[in-house]
C-alpha cells in the first residue's frame, strides 16, 4: 500500500479543492472564439501547476487550434511502465446562462457537490489525476512508475487537431498504458471501467426542390416539397417498430457479443426504471433482441438531430421550402468503419430520392469505435485500485459516447487504454448546473494512487 | 359599348398609374406590429381616393385588427344589380429586401413591368376596379350598376377579423355579385376565370421525449429521438410514391369531378415543361390519375412546412432534442370540411404515435374550400368582358389557393363570386421584386368597364 502517498493526499483533499477552484474560474470554452486567451491561460495556468508538483519538460504545444500542455515524470527509469494520461482543460459553452443556480465559473459548494463548468468534463477530473501525482512527489519524492500528462484545449469541438499531433509526438509519447478519466461512474458508489466507445458517421442531406420557396396554395399538389421528400426518405432510414436501421450493410461489420460480455453487461443494472428516471421519457426504446444498456453502448443507431427549411416560427405560413436539409449521425460500434457507413448511407439516400428533386448529402464527422481487451494488465490494475479506492468491485461496461482518440492512441501508441472516471451520470456535464460529489473527489485521487502503485507493482 | 368610358381610361391610363403610384408607397404591411400608422395611412389614402372619385357613403371601418375601408354609389337604382368588389389594402413583409432591384416601396418601371410590394397583391388590382369606377363617373357620370367596394387590411395575415364584419355588415353588403381581382391569368395573352378555392387544414404536431437535450452519445439508441418519431408519424401521413394522403377518411367528401368539368380543366394547358419553367423544380409530382391542373387546382394536398427541434447550424452537434415539432397543413377541395380533416389529422397522427413519447396536436388556421357555378350571370358576363377586353375567350380553372372570405360571401350574402385577377403567374406576389405586366393594367381596366356595362344590361 501507498501509505504516504495516501496519507499526503488525505491531509490535503481541502488544499486540492482549493487549488482546483483557480483552475475551474478560467472561462476556457473552446468553441468561442473570444475565449482565445482564456485559453492561453487556461494551458497556462495547467502548465505553471505541473511544473510547481514536480512535473519535468513541461511544454505548451501550439496546434493549428488551442495548445496541447504536455508534462511528464520518467524518474521511475525505464524498466519501469510508463503510463501517458490523456485529460482536456476546454470547457462548453455555458448557455443558457439564467439556468445556472451559481455562476458557472464561480466554484461553488452546495450540499457535497462542488458546482461549476469543467469541475466533472473534464478539468476536475484532470486535476485529480495531477493531484495523485502530487501526493506521491510531496511524499515520496517520487512515483511507482513513469508517466506522462497530455491535456488538448479542444475535446469539446471534436479534437481536429489532436490526431496530427499524437502522430507527430508518437516518440515523446511513447507508453505502456493510457489512462482517461472523462467518463462516469455507474452511480456514486458503484466504480465502472469503460472498455469501448462508439464511433460516429455524422451526415447532412439536403434535398433542393422549386428555385424558390413556393406557395403551398399555388403549387401544393404538383411539387414534390422538399421538406416532404426529405421526411419519406429519413423515415426510410430506420424500421419504425424494431428500431433497426434499414441501410443494405449496415450491420454488416458489428462485432457480435459473445457469452461473456453479454454476462459481464448483464451484471451493470440498467432498467426501464432507471431510464425514466434518468432521461424524464414515458418509455424507453430500442431494438428489441438487446437488453436497454446494450441498446446504448454496444449496438449502433440513428439519430435525427435537425430540420431546416420552411417557417418554424409562430402561426401558419403556407410555404413549400425550395430547400430542406436534416442532420443525421449514426453511433457505431465495432468493427464498424465510419467511411465505409457514410457511403452505405450516401448510396441509400441517393438510390431513395425521387426525380423530382435533386439531394446532396454530405459527410460532416467520421470516429472511429474502440473496444479494449479486458484482460490488459493496465485494466485489471485499473479494477483493484477502483476495488481498494470505493470497497467495491467495478463493473465493465462500453460507452455509449465516442472518443475518437482512443483508436489513434490505440494504433499510433500501440497501448491499451483505459477509461476510468469518477464522474456521475447526473453532474449534468453539457448542460447548466455541472457539479461533482465531492466524496468521489477524494475517492478518485486515492484509487488513482493505487492504480499507479499497482501498475508499477506489474 | 360603354364608348366614352373606355376613351377617358385610355386617355388617363398615364395619369391612373401616377395615382396609383402614391398608394404603392404605403408601407402597409399588415403583420408588423410597427406598421399600424401605415395601414391608417393606407386606409385614410384609400377613402379619400374613394370619395375623389364620386363615391358615396364613404367610411373607414375599425375592426379588433386593420380596418376595412368602404365606398359605394348606388345611383343605378334599385332595379339595376349591385356588385360588391372585395379586395385588400395591406400587403406582405419585404424580407429579403437585399433581393429587390429597386426598394419595394419606390414604384420603378422596367420595360414592361411596374415594380413594387402590393402592385399586384392587391393594391394594383384594387386600384383599377377604382380606375374602372372613375372612368364611368368622370365621363358618363354615372355607372351602369349599382357598387359597393370594401378594401380589408387583414388579408394577408389571415382575415382574422373578417367573417365577424361581412355578418355583422351583411344589409350594407347586400349585391348580386361579388367581384375580387386577387389573382393570376394563365399567362400575359390568356384570362381566366377562377371559379373555385381550396380550404386549408393547418396543424402543428408536437412530440415530446425526454425531459432535456439529451446527449446522442449517452442515450442514442435507448430512448426514441423525438425527431425520429415526428418523422415516421408524417412519413405515413401520405403515400410517397402516389401522393395519396392516407389519413383514413381523407376523401370521403372529395367531390368527384364531372366530365364537363374535366373537359373545361383539359383545355388549360399546364405541362411538365410549364411547371418546370414556373418553379424551377427537376419535375412534377402528383397524384398519377389526375393532371397536373387538377393534382394542383381541384385535389387536396398535405404540405410540411417546417420542422422544429434540435440544431440545425452549422457543424455537428449530437442532440436528442426534447421536442419536436412540424408545421402539417392540407389544402382541401369541395365537400371536404376543414374542421372535420382537422379531426381525421388529430386522430390518425395520436393512433400512429408509440407510447415512448407523448405526442399534442394543435389546430393553428381553419378555412372552406369553394366552387361558383359557373352558369351564374356574373361569371357569363366577366366571361364576355374578357373576351372584349384581350381579344381571347377565357380559360376556367379553380384556384389552388384559399380565400376564406369566398364562402362566407356565398353564404352570409347568398351570392355569386367572380374570380377575375389581372395579375400574372411570376409577378413575385409574396417574394421579392414584386410587379405587375403594365399592359394588361390597362386592358384589366377595360374588362372591368366592360364588366359593368354587361352586368348591367342583365
Amino acid at each position: 500500500m501507498p501509505v504516504s502517498a495516501l496519507d499526503y493526499a488525505r491531509a490535503h483533499g481541502d488544499a486540492y479543492l482549493q487549488t482546483l477552484d483557480a483552475f475551474l474560474r478560467i472561462p476556457s470554452i473552446s468553441t468561442l472564439p473570444e475565449s482565445a486567451p482564456d485559453m492561453q491561460r487556461a494551458a497556462a495556468w495547467l502548465a505553471d501547476h505541473m511544473r510547481r508538483i514536480g512535473l519535468q519538460n513541461v511544454t505548451i504545444s501550439p496546434t493549428a487550434g488551442h495548445p496541447v500542455v504536455y508534462g511528464e515524470w520518467l524518474g521511475a527509469g525505464p524498466t519501469a511502465p510508463t503510463l501517458l494520461v490523456y485529460g482536456h482543460y476546454d470547457v462548453q459553452p455555458v448557455d443558457p446562462l439564467e439556468r445556472w443556480q451559481s455562476p458557472p465559473f464561480e466554484p461553488t459548494v452546495r450540499g457535497e457537490y462542488l458546482y461549476s463548468r469543467g469541475v466533472s468534463d473534464d478539468k476536475g477530473q484532470l486535476f485529480m489525476v495531477l493531484a495523485a501525482v502530487e501526493s506521491y512527489l510531496c511524499s515520496e519524492g517520487r512515483l511507482p512508475i513513469n508517466i506522462k500528462i497530455m491535456a488538448e484545449g479542444e475535446e469539446e469541438i471534436g479534437s481536429p487537431h489532436l490526431t496530427a499531433w499524437v502522430r507527430q509526438e508518437r516518440e515523446r509519447l511513447a507508453c505502456d498504458a493510457v489512462l482517461i478519466c472523462d467518463s462516469a461512474m455507474l452511480d456514486a458508489r458503484t466504480p465502472l471501467i469503460s472498455y469501448g466507445t462508439r464511433g460516429l458517421t455524422y451526415m447532412e442531406v439536403t434535398v433542393y426542390g422549386p428555385a424558390n420557396d413556393l406557395h403551398s396554395g399555388t403549387f401544393g399538389g404538383v411539387v414534390d416539397n422538399p421538406l416532404n421528400v426529405l421526411v419519406r426518405i429519413l423515415a426510410r432510414l430506420q424500421e419504425g417498430t424494431t428500431h433497426r436501421v434499414t441501410i443494405p450493410g449496415f450491420y454488416d461489420r458489428v462485432r457480435p457479443l459473445n457469452e461473456e460480455e453479454r454476462a459481464l453487461l448483464r451484471r451493470v443494472p440498467m432498467d426501464e426504471e432507471t431510464i425514466r428516471r434518468l432521461t424524464g421519457v414515458p418509455a424507453p426504446a430500442g431494438e428489441e433482441e438487446f437488453t436497454w444498456l446494450e441498446c446504448g453502448t454496444v449496438r449502433p443507431t440513428l439519430d435525427i438531430h435537425g430540420i431546416r427549411g420552411g417557417f418554424t416560427g409562430e402561426g401558419s405560413k403556407t410555404v413549400i421550402p425550395s430547400v430542406a436539409t436534416a442532420k443525421v449521425s449514426m453511433r457505431l460500434v465495432p468493427d464498424q468503419d465510419p467511411d465505409e457507413i457514410a457511403r452505405l448511407f450516401t448510396n441509400y439516400v441517393y438510390h431513395l430520392a425521387p426525380d423530382t428533386v435533386r439531394v446532396a448529402v454530405r459527410t460532416l464527422n467520421l470516429a472511429r469505435p474502440s473496444v479494449v481487451d479486458l484482460r490488459a494488465p493496465a485494466i485489471r490494475a485499473a479494477a483493484q485500485a477502483l476495488t481498494l479506492g470505493f470497497g467495491v468491485e467495478p463493473l465493465y461496461m462500453r460507452e455509449g459516447g465516442t472518443l475518437p482518440i482512443i483508436p489513434d492512441f490505440q494504433e499510433t501508441l500501440t497501448t491499451d487504454v483505459v477509461l476510468m472516471g469518477f464522474g456521475l451520470r447526473d453532474d449534468n456535464v453539457h448542460a447548466p448546473n455541472e457539479r461533482f460529489y465531492l466524496p468521489n473527489f477524494h475517492r478518485g485521487i486515492e484509487t488513482l494512487i493505487h492504480f499507479f502503485h499497482l501498475l508499477g507493482k506489474g
